[in-house]
């Protein structure tokens, strides 16, 4: 766990405790947090997804078993756990059906495997959605009503959330924002799910490593094309680092993908007019505190100005989100305290 | 009430009944609906808007006892009213904010006037918002867990409907399905809400109108052109004529906007991933039955195979809506019964 500003010693702690996991395609994440949301344990190892599904569920469950260990947590004041994983999924299912990067997975029962390991009952979520349940919970639209939260990633996931709902979907295939088809044109950018146009296709670090290294094939890109030939690896964060020395290209790479971010956000304030939208993920270039970081969201915010009806582009702050990596085990553990408040209501 | 098919007896009905108040710039509708949404009876009578907003929330008091007396059904029998009205509003106030077609009704508090005037609690509702809701529960969404209904008319209405939930914001400007970005060229028409590229702009009555008049300037819609010139006037109602007699240019118009709904539709699925999205309104050609409302319907069905996940096209249906001009009291008095029914679960 990297921030240990949102951890707490179990002495000043709220029982019940909830266990929240998020499954990556390198790490396992597992953090066990009190009825407000805040840390007491954390273990993280590698997935090792080629040990198969059974052997990564095993280690989810007994994951769950280290935190309450580690905190000194009775399994019995663990109502219930939570699981977010990479869609697509099948969630009412309990399972991930064709993703690439998990073979064997597609029609196993995640949900049901974890909850025999851990020995609790799981709620099974989306781990965008899981994130921004946690943004919602106790992160950056913590007391708001609704939000939107896009994560910048190698792709863009999205996540949407009102009141104490997620958007699920009657596929589970809902709250895929980084799919909202922003550019019409036949020659629009090629999105990795196949289809042309969509938002993911201008606006993730596969994209924008994409389009960099067009500009740098296309000779608009000097100090791209400089880095690179000195053993610099094309990334996000090069760019970043290049624009922070202001140089044109990767500015202008960087103004490209705020632009699409805001005609993406224009359609979901006019859909959903949600109470705020949050922007996360590995590439948000530094956050607001970064020079790159705060004139991406100053462009995002005035392509929305432009586009979106006023009264929205005045009440809706657009702003990162302040979970980081985090978000996904603290929204998985409060997706299970929801599910299991709206099973058991006297509970609340 | 057009369509007398779904007209019960009141021997038939189940009670408790619900009242529907569905406010239009030219007419207002309400009806008596028993518990499973069947119109017992039915009133209309001419907005008169000028006539200002504490006149109108009168006669629409009135007129919910009105149809009580006309079917014979005690007030005491009908728990609560739905009153449906354009936007933009403010729900949780209560009232119509800025909206040209309603002088004087900016700020005054429709929902509790009527309610005044009828005896009754109101439940206030966008009225695209309630037409969905009624589709959702009599229509062509019934039994099905959600809905996008999109409202082709003189602008381009949104209706999301969730479980019983109607997805309204945090502004009370969450469903305006109408301004969706579909456009992002600077090129990009005009919305009648002063942004280029919504939706609106290219699939309501107006943009198709506009469209038309452009390529009969240009010369390029010679059955247009003699039709115009033979005293006909131009609207949707003349480009579908047209189109039935195989009219090259009205066929295109049809196309251009059928193609326009699939693409915004396409972020709907990727969005909001309902269990059906429906078409209704005034500019459906006909629908289904009419050869140009099929070619229309299969024409959308094609964009949207082409732009979004095989899996959401293979499980979505996009079809057209069935309650016709009765959607808007129907959905009120629907969306008036599952709040009660939130108030008072012990009535469920």
């Amino acid at each position: 766990m990297k921030d240990r500003s949102r951890w707490l010693p179990i002495a000043q702690a709220r029982a019940p405790f909830w266990a929240g996991v998020d499954l990556g395609g390198t790490n396992i994440k597992v953090g066990l947090v009190d009825d407000d949301g805040r840390t007491v344990a954390f273990h993280t190892e590698k997935t090792l997804v080629d040990r198969g599904p059974e052997d990564v569920c095993r280690r989810m469950g007994e994951s769950v078993r280290t935190v309450a260990e580690l905190a000194g947590v009775a399994l019995s004041d663990i109502p219930r756990a939570g699981l977010g994983t990479p869609g697509p999924q099948d969630l009412k299912a309990g399972f991930i059906i064709r993703a690439g990067n998990f073979p064997g997975f597609d029609g196993f029962n995640v949900r049901d495997r974890v909850s025999h390991h851990a020995g609790l009952p799981v709620t099974f979520a989306n781990d965008a959605t899981a994130a921004g349940f946690g943004e919602h919970w106790i992160g950056a639209a913590a007391h708001l009503e609704s939000l939107v939260l896009l994560t910048l990633g190698t792709g863009v996931g999205g996540s949407i959330v009102i009141g104490e709902a997620t958007i699920d979907g009657a596929n589970s295939h809902a709250s895929e924002c980084g799919h909202i088809l922003v550019d019409p044109a036949p020659t629009a950018r090629m999105c990795p799910c196949g289809k042309r146009g969509h938002l993911e296709a201008y606006a993730s670090a596969k994209s924008l490593v994409a389009m960099a290294r067009e500009r740098i094939d296309a000779g608009t890109a000097a100090g791209l094309t400089q880095a690179v030939a000195g053993g610099a690896e094309l990334t996000p964060e090069l760019v970043w680092a290049q624009a922070k020395t202001g140089d044109a290209a990767s500015l202008e790479l960087i103004d490209t993908v705020a632009r699409w971010l805001g005609i993406g956000i224009t359609t979901l304030l006019h859909t959903l007019d949600p109470a705020i939208v949050l922007l996360g993920g590995a590439m948000t270039f530094g956050g607001e505190p970064d020079p790159v970081g705060h004139a991406f969201l100053e462009r995002i915010r005035a392509e929305v100005r432009e586009r979106a009806f006023p009264l929205l582009v005045e009440r809706t702050p657009i702003r990162f989100a302040t979970l980081g990596g985090d978000a996904g085990y603290v929204g998985a553990a409060g997706m299970a305290r929801a599910e299991h408040l709206r099973l058991h209501p006297s509970d609340a």
